[in-house]
């Protein structure tokens, strides 16, 4: 069930359904979101394209190319980024079935160290993690994700953790999902 | 020769050999810039995948997955992202083999409507033109590539406008395309 982006999205919705009770899941929930704040001109925040590496095209004209073969590769930096208030934002995504943590395992070493380089230049970098069972939706700033992995031994973040130390984001009509809310805060803290 | 990111790196190589000193693609040259700053802790900006729809997938495993059928799309945006000084980056790079001119067919419409907001938003955003043949990469502010749209009915910028209006980025050994030289210039001018 852990495919890669573009692929993910179509297999898992059905069994979503039964979990939450919107039957979205969080990249749909984002997608919608970040269309909301480019309507309002609030931001400007994309998912980037799913990266692939392509070994085989047909392409009897320009328009008519179809790729016969491509891999999925492993992803050099995280799916979302952009821009709000003049402030670089960076972010990953991720759902997790677990009721009781999150497990290291689903956040690429690069992706974090990745995260570790835009906080440090300034940017504002963090994970959205959402517990689809629990339907609970957190903003996790990449310094308290770091905090865990330099004082913990765990390959897994407890829900606590993230009760404690992360934001829970509401549910809404529109915006789907309204995490600047809580940058907002972030930034008003900085 | 103008198929989308992926190929036209694979297929362009052997036909500019002819053209430049170098033999290397503006793509390539990019890639290789972006990769230096990274390794010097000074700016991190990635080129986005290419966007692609998938539409049938062998996954025997989860290793395994294989995309048999996919398309390219359109792009949403531009093909470069990043932090840089706290600030956020953005633009596209584009090839012509015209000596005169660079025509406006080069991008898309929703793209310059992407780097208007931008830089509406405070990030810095811009256009990388390279003229093979002449062997001149040139950086292109969005703010006078409007200006040229909004003066001019032509649909393709002379080189002129670009000696005049533009920034000539200069061709080196480490980084390649120091383009982050001339974006301190218009950091300070801000």
């Amino acid at each position: 069930m852990n495919y890669p982006g573009g692929v993910k999205k179509e297999t898992k919705v059905n069994s979503i359904i039964s979990h939450s009770n919107r039957g979205m899941t969080l990249e749909a929930d984002l997608n919608i979101t970040n269309e909301y704040y480019r309507d309002i001109d609030k931001a400007y925040i994309y998912k980037k394209p799913t990266p692939i590496k392509i070994t085989k095209v047909d392409y009897p004209s320009r328009v008519e190319a179809v790729i016969k073969e491509a891999f999925f590769t492993v992803p050099s930096t995280t799916d979302y980024n952009g821009i709000y208030k003049g402030k670089y934002i960076d972010f990953e995504a991720k759902e997790t079935k677990s009721k009781t943590s999150f497990s290291l395992n689903n956040i690429h070493k690069h992706q974090i160290e990745h995260l570790k380089n835009i906080n440090r230049h300034g940017g504002i970098a963090f994970l959205i993690v959402r517990f689809t069972v629990l339907n609970e939706t957190y903003l996790l700033e990449i310094t308290k994700l770091l905090d865990f992995i330099n004082k913990e031994d765990r390959k897994s973040i407890p829900i606590s953790y993230f009760k404690n130390n992360a934001y829970l984001i509401k549910d809404n009509y529109r915006p789907r999902l309204d995490y600047l809310k809580i940058v907002d805060d972030l930034i008003g803290g900085i």
